[in-house]
């Protein structure tokens, strides 16, 4: 494994791999890595001859008053990790490299971007598409995975993928959870203990939203936000942000429940903000799907 | 000579000359070419082993109350020019083509868009940026000639480039006049015989500001910008937008004019709005740049 904190060399390198039409797989990540980053990275490793690690605690997509400065950094104990995975290069480039002065280029998605997380962090998703273009550019990567657990970011880079012509495969990595359903997240780490555990809610209450779709068969999108509205409800350390039943692609409110729907939420524990989802389909649209079983 | 119109078949034969080992070499135009496009072509010719010419007048960079109807097409013309110069690929693509229902992604480079022609077209060069980036994206070139008459525009994607981790690189070559002065623009088709005769006051108004600051050493911005005015005045058909004595790089306001400075103007010449500018640098700075002259 090599790591690699300049642009141009990073450039050099993918260039070359290119070159020698070696597929090059890349895994965007802030580090801080967890077992759900290390499955997108195993995901890579499985489509590209070469794996990219990027590790970049992105400034752009921090609001003023977010967790720029607080957010998790342990680069050796990644690079340790990215070794044990057989990652060919972290590329952890620094800030100022990125961003030289006079930087003033951003991209947006517009109308995916300002529903669900984009309303509550504005700009968030111009931070991340800016970076993710930047990095899909260093790198070149013929595959890129991204997780899950960031649903909308995932919805957002395959319309911009889409629009700006991108010659790169979006892979989508599902959520990893502990045993007791808590998405794997970096800010995990700044939960205290009775925290951690009003925190197992935010799976359980979309659960229950889910079981709502696709056994109870209820296709009121209201009906499944309240009630998973209601599961979260009774916690003194769990404030709700948003609760959301949106389109799987067009992330817009869905009254009437028919194909494959997303249930979000973003919540804060305490003083820590996490996120998280399901996807949930109407018995009758996933059977649709697959078409009729006459046997 | 092939004409491409669908945006697959270009990243097709892109990728293969690509793979080849071919030089791209693009010069993007909306078409109704003239001398000047034909001088891009040109350059393009010269240092790539495959030259395309795109040819598509994007509806994103015109305003709701701009000519974006009228500009005028002529694609049938326009190929057999292209034959004449030896292009390889006229990549000509269809509206929907490029921007298919959904489309949501935009580029910006704050500041450098918000001033001289964003001032009075805003959204002009985020069309101009999403467009240009586009077309990167899907004839991937090694080179991209684009026209230094349109000034800002070269230096905003002279930013993008560098600030998107772009790999290509942008050539801008020179404004090519009439023998009167006047700056070949398909715009220029608009203009009635009076209204033709007041647009050539536009190139002499930029040269008598270019005079002033190369060889009667005038360092004030503002007297060059005034001289530019006063020699624009006086005649009915011709109504000026701007005229701005900017850095060449950061198009700010230049009060004390030391380096290369544009000189850019707009004005109404009946209904039609054309641009032009010239590049002036003071005699010292000039003689500075290529060191001390001490013979």
């Amino acid at each position: 494994m090599e790591l690699i904190r300049r642009v141009h060399l990073m450039r050099e390198i993918s260039q070359e791999a290119r070159g020698k039409g070696r597929k090059i797989a890349l895994a965007p990540t802030m580090g801080a890595l967890h077992d759900g980053h290390l499955s997108l990275v195993r995901r890579a490793r499985e489509l590209g001859d070469i794996v990219v690690v990027s590790i970049f605690v992105n400034p752009t997509q921090f609001g003023p008053e977010e967790d720029y400065a607080r957010y998790p950094r342990d680069l050796g104990r990644d690079a340790d990790l990215c070794i044990q995975e057989g990652v060919d290069y972290v590329f952890a480039p620094e800030p100022q490299d990125m961003y030289p002065d006079g930087f003033g280029t951003y991209v947006d998605v517009l109308e995916l971007s300002a529903v669900l997380e984009g309303a509550t962090r504005p700009g968030h998703f111009r931070g991340v598409c800016t970076v993710v273009l930047k990095l899909f550019n260093i790198v070149r990567p013929h595959f890129a995975v991204f997780g899950q657990k960031d649903a909308q970011q995932a919805v957002i880079l395959k319309r911009m993928a889409r629009d700006l012509n991108l010659d790169v495969e979006l892979i989508v990595g599902v959520t990893v959870r502990n045993e007791d359903g808590l998405a794997l997240s970096s800010r995990n780490a700044f939960l205290s203990p009775e925290e951690r555990r009003a925190a197992t809610k935010l799976f359980r209450a979309l659960e229950e939203g889910r079981r709502l779709i696709e056994s109870a068969g209820e296709t009121r999108g209201p009906v499944v936000e309240a009630t998973v509205r209601k599961a979260l409800a009774g916690s003194k350390s769990l404030r709700v942000d948003y609760v959301a039943v949106v389109d799987s692609d067009k992330l817009a409110p869905v009254e009437q429940i028919s194909g494959s729907t997303l249930i979000a939420l973003a919540a804060w524990v305490g003083e820590t903000r996490l996120i998280d989802n399901v996807t949930a389909t109407p018995a009758a649209a996933a059977v649709g799907r697959s078409g009729p079983d006459l046997s």
